[in-house]
């Protein structure tokens, strides 16, 4: 229960662009089903959304694209708790494609817990979530550094 | 030439995830299809694109979610060019929806211009590109400020 299962996406015909490569979007598609995949491990699956009615709602995605990825790669997605709080939970996601060295794409993602009422409210994680996210965070931390991680968007003038 | 045009998604049923809401990762499909348009408004249109091998790569892509959004939505994407040079383009997206005060999401995207040869490599704007860039930059400057805007991912504990 310390590391995260590795997510295997199917590049699907559709998700390719007329630039002949995976459209940018898709790779957050991608990250979004790998996180599906987190909240199953961690027990946020389907019958703890139906008995709690508590769910993760996304608040902020970045993706920075490194590689091309063409219709006949592969894409292998590794997830990482870089951090979390009572509500909120940090997930770092790192794209591999078996064609290249080093990832293809990294995305950062940070999740809120809600409950969904008449209104949704954010909710505090449960306590065996939180012992759960203890323990991939001291895992993740363990690995070599995440990157390039989350900045400000800007043009850096040289 | 100063503006930029809006950009209006129909929102498709398969993008409705478990929660009852858009999926996170659909935002960015619409947003790159927002950018699809003002591709095509700058002359970085298809005929361009087969005609010089050239095109723009996404290099970055930071997502601010701020409001749900149903299946029954509206959802209307204005663009801006927050800045560029002789080889990218920075791009401010605004979701907006008729049921909610302000915007639902905020997008913003960092595009590199590149000619797609054998190895692809960045390449800078043909001049009358550049000339439109600044038209819609000066005009983006005249509104009122873009934001959430992109910034680096982390909690901060109070």
């Amino acid at each position: 229960m310390s590391e995260l299962p590795v997510y295997r996406a199917t590049i699907d015909a559709q998700w390719i662009d007329y630039n002949g490569h995976l459209r940018d979007a898709y790779y957050g598609l991608v990250a979004s089903y790998a996180v599906d995949e987190v909240m199953d491990h961690l027990g946020i699956d389907a019958a703890y959304r139906e008995r709690t009615h508590c769910t993760l709602y996304t608040l902020e995605l970045h993706l920075h694209y490194l590689h091309e990825v063409k219709r006949s790669d592969d894409l292998e997605i590794t997830t990482r708790i870089l951090d979390f709080d009572r509500k909120r939970m940090h997930v770092g996601c790192r794209f591999g494609c078996s064609r290249v060295v080093g990832p293809v794409a990294t995305a950062e993602m940070m999740l809120l817990h809600v409950h969904q009422g008449e209104k949704p409210a954010s909710a505090p994680f449960p306590d065996d979530v939180m012992l759960k996210l203890e323990a991939l965070q001291k895992y993740s931390a363990s690995l070599e550094p995440f990157g390039p991680g989350s900045r400000k968007i800007e043009l850096q003038r040289r």
